[in-house]
């Protein structure tokens, strides 16, 4: 352990071996953190209050939480975490490994998210979001939850494997974006679309194939599925057997 | 009192009685902070700036404002402001009782806020607004107030009561928000609107009556004027008159 | 030097004379700070990263750094930068003097910047932007860098003199917007721009010259170009000969 003596750290919390805690940092009574994870200044991991029903919140080994961060008690994150700074996330979320969250986003909690997603900076996902594998959100998109705020329904958004949100796109309660969909920057969604497809504008309509697309830099190439091309950070494991799809 | 002891709290500031003030907070000097009022870790409260010309911060009794927060001197927040983390607001503001304020929303100052206010994450109140009572406005929202930027002119937004502003809307300098206007997503709105009415699009048109949209657990009830059916956080006394509205 | 004691400064680290630095801050190695410049509370200025390939990071004179702000390592800032709060710098950006940031804003890194550059609140600068002299670029507007997320592809935005994007506008990759263009609120704007035009809309289009919107306190005035009757915040000498253009 390496906690800098400025850091608050509960005598309840359970720390792993290997772990760094940086200056000013603040870990309360009711948190996990597994071994070899980093957690720089300023954060506040495991926050106390009464919508986590008194369950801890866990963060895997090897994870990395950039400063100013704040964590309530509650959710629960696998392997290899990594966020910018000044992340927010709420209560009762479940995230696989390798999940990565961008400076300034906010994840407001009861979401369920799956391996390998990448959250640009200054995103917000809405309550009761489901969001699959190898997913991409951009900055500034928000999932939405509510189809006639304020009202007492939550009506989660939907995102499944390998989908892409571009930047400033706001998705309508409900939407469900399928697999490898691309939602062009800017856009407004809802209902249900189709797989492999773009979709952009405000209201959002079907474009074409994201297939359609070709590389700048080689236009003989698609750059969708970008699972095709794009390997950075995603193990040899994977980015194998994405080239012999 | 209850201070914690990485707390640094001016001597000239005025704390009421059950005052709980978390680690690492500064509380500077020109400042009130009613009775049985929270202040969690890594606020400043009162920040010195000389477009207060020397007016003190005041918060109202029964307030909770949350981690890493910055409130300037020089404006008045009635009893029970709740906030988010993070938020941002500047001087010369004036606010009713049980405003909330999300996390990350700024309030750029001089600005008049009425009773039961509610704003989501992530929110820009530009100066100059006028927001009225039980108004909604929701993530990524900018009230925004120069015509033609950048100017010396400042005209803001006018909001009435019980109007609501849906998700990443441009609220366009001067706009005049009717009572109980219901501004859909990803809209971008100017001039005057009718009370009562959807406005929606980038520009924004008139839609229909609010009263169109049915709630989507009962298709026999109108999701608008939504004070007939959402009334979570709202005191009894108030729910009761609505409900015989 | 007036250094809060509880302010964490490195002793490798370059400071000026008559700096401020505010309490919780931390100042880390491989920084200079130049001569009057104030650092204000719960900041970190000059955090490591390797990307910044051991280039430090200087801070002009006369700079001014709001509270809760991050600065990485491998930037250079001319004097007189004044932010806001929150503010995040990332690496190798080379900025001119008399930068603003507002509260929030983030910039990636790898950008070229000019003077007397102005970004108002919740900004994000994309990697590989080029920003020339006497910009403005208003909140929650986003300067994007890849054609087809995700990719390797990082083609960024060019903006040149006294161009204007105003609020909630996404900058598309690669797109150029030409001296004294005003892109108008909730754009999506992509490749070549005219000067001294306004565009609009998502997909923006050319709109008319800017010269045709006349000031609201005086409608015999044009509004742009702005510097002809904006002045506050420039120093005589420009302002004086923008009068005679």
């Amino acid at each position: 352990m390496n906690i800098h003596p400025t850091a608050i750290v509960s005598e309840e919390a359970i720390i792993g071996s290997n772990v760094k805690i940086g200056p000013y940092t603040i870990i309360y009574d009711n948190v996990e953190i597994d071994d070899n994870t980093t957690i720089e200044a300023f954060c506040e991991i495991g926050l106390a209050n009464h919508l986590s029903e008194g369950k801890k919140l866990y963060i895997g080994k090897n994870s990395h939480i950039r400063s100013h961060s704040i964590f309530y008690e509650g959710s629960t994150f696998s392997e290899s975490l990594v966020t910018g700074h000044r992340v927010t996330v709420r209560e009762k979320t479940s995230a696989g490994k390798n999940l990565q969250i961008g400076t300034l986003s906010d994840i407001q909690g009861h979401c369920e998210i799956g391996d390998y997603v990448r959250f640009h900076s200054n995103v917000h996902i809405g309550q009761k979001s489901k969001i699959g594998n190898f997913v991409w959100i951009f900055p500034y998109v928000v999932l939405t939850n509510d189809p006639h705020p304020p009202s007492d329904t939550l009506l989660g958004v939907t995102v499944h494997d390998y989908a892409v949100i571009a930047t400033m796109s706001v998705i309508l309660p409900g939407a469900i974006i399928s697999k490898g969909v691309l939602v062009g920057a800017h856009s407004s969604l809802k209902g249900e679309t189709e797989e492999d497809m773009i979709y952009a504008g405000s209201p959002a309509k079907k474009i074409c194939e994201t297939s359609k697309i070709k590389l700048l830099d080689d236009n003989t190439v698609s750059a969708y599925p970008w699972r095709k091309h794009f390997h950075r950070g995603y193990p040899e494991l994977i980015t194998t057997k994405w080239s012999k799809e």
